[in-house]
């Protein structure tokens, strides 16, 4: 089922190409979207959208702006960042450079609001609008908090969790929000889907931060560890510091400026591991997956419309839908 | 009655501020708009508008969208040129650095997306959606133009007309169509308007081009000459490459790949004057704003209504109303 979404996205995608010129601006925005994401938030969107009407290419053209707006995001994001790679291939401004980069990201952003504006009748489009430009912004500044956090020794966990939700979740949540704006649902169930949108987005940061450094490597596709070896401020990080005593504090302060080392990572675990840091990091990634779950049941459709989007969400967070 | 119409502006600017937070992402909002630019765009749009209606006002969302716009395409086209100042004031990536250039840009352009959702019912918002969209992807492609000049030594007069075309002319043609489109003025006389601006915006980057080696350095806000010191590819020396026989046109490739030095502009300006460059440039000016004002001439409204748009105009031309 959700493959049939995605086979209609992708044909969607083909017949909705970039231009052939100026090639220099159009390649790299072809060439990201080849790097083979999971296309959650469009298929996010399309389900959103089924619990209400069966004409799921209605909503194709939205469902496409997300995840153009994703891509540009990650385009510029990869910039900022200075990331080599991504998905294990250069990143655009890599493979080309800055300006490319950043031209190339702008003109992507521009054709997310192209598809926006097919996206139906003006009173939906206008609906949708509204959702896409206050997340969009949102997106922005969780950009600025993650960046400002990186100078910063002490952010709280409220204001990560903030960050998070602003980066990534509100994105889950509004491509939700708009699959029921798309299919002009009630205002309880759109303001319920992006509830759940918003809240199974931070659970789900919540575990990547908990399976980086406790994932199973067979697994997880990154190397696991790999925060603890780059000294990021994760979740893990901000409460160990906040729960742990002096001398633990003291010590896990020590590691986050030693540069990678042979037993970092076991000794940083160990020093988790003492706290119950995952246990109470799993704490609060059951407290986010809760809440979501809740606004999806209170969504006023039947049970059965429900029953691939539940299970999509509760699979990429790991427990029975 | 230019005056107050930015008047009136700068109050909607005052009442639709950016966010105080996260300041690092839009102080430099607030502060690129603070360097002084005309207001030409929004002027533009706001005057189309009052062609047809007098209610001025209900154009200001998008004449403050359109304005946005500009300024968030300076912000990232003065990183890809690396250019140190704007307006004799430090650029923002120059004052802050390049992420911050980057990430406010993108607000900025969305936030122009958010003024122009406001900018009327939902039917004008999907007719000004589709405009801004539409010229806001050739704003990029002729950035992307301009980039891809700068390292070939073939340009055709037509490509770089084209290029100042989709880069500065479409968005002149732009404003006057969202003007007219906000006002629900009838398809022709939008179509009339955009060709007035486009037509116009040509013969002002012509115009531009002239001053630059031929303005009055009493009036000319610039250093005269600049463009020679720094071998720019102008319509003049593109002319000059195409009209001069062999020994000025290699005594002219000569000077391009000369570094600044004493009698440069002298020397170039000569072979330019010897090969009737300037004539032959205005020539090409008088063209295209003829071809303006004929669209002008064509747009359904009395003449007196159109007096105040004719004679800002024609005044940024340099020629009588």
């Amino acid at each position: 089922m959700m493959n049939k979404l995605l086979s209609i996205l992708q044909e969607y995608a083909e017949n909705n190409r970039f231009p052939g010129t100026p090639a220099e601006l159009y390649e790299p925005c072809a060439y990201i979207l080849t790097l083979g994401g999971k296309r959650i938030r469009p298929a996010l969107l399309l389900m959103a959208y089924q619990l209400f009407r069966d004409d799921v290419e209605k909503a194709l053209p939205a469902a496409w702006a997300v995840e153009l707006f994703h891509n540009f995001s990650l385009i510029h994001d990869d910039i900022m960042d200075a990331a080599p790679l991504r998905r294990g291939q250069p990143t655009v401004h890599t493979k080309w450079n800055a300006t490319t980069g950043i031209l190339s990201g702008d003109v992507m952003l521009i054709y997310a609001y192209r598809h926006l504006a097919k996206a139906g009748r003006p009173e939906v489009v206008a609906h949708l609008l509204n959702t896409f430009n206050r997340v969009a912004t949102e997106v922005c500044e969780g950009q600025q908090l993650d960046v400002n956090f990186e100078t910063r020794n002490n952010v709280s966990i409220s204001e990560y969790i903030r960050m998070i939700e602003l980066k990534t979740s509100v994105l889950l949540g509004g491509a939700l929000e708009m699959g029921a704006l798309c299919a002009e649902a009630g205002a309880e169930d759109v303001a319920h889907l992006y509830q759940f949108g918003r809240n199974a987005g931070i659970a789900f940061q919540i575990q990547d931060d908990l399976l980086d450094t406790y994932g199973d490597p067979e697994k997880f596709g990154k190397q696991v560890g790999g925060d603890i070896l780059q000294n990021k401020k994760t979740l893990l990080v901000l409460k160990a510091l906040e729960v742990a005593n002096e001398q633990d504090r003291a010590a896990l302060t020590q590691w986050m400026q030693t540069p990678e080392t042979e037993g970092k990572v076991e000794a940083v675990r160990a020093l988790f591991d003492k706290n119950s840091i995952p246990e109470l990091i799993e704490i609060e990634k059951q407290h986010f997956q809760e809440t979501a779950f809740k606004h999806l049941d209170d969504v006023s459709v039947p049970e059965t419309r429900k029953a691939m989007l539940r299970q999509v969400v509760a699979d990429l967070l790991g427990r029975e839908a």
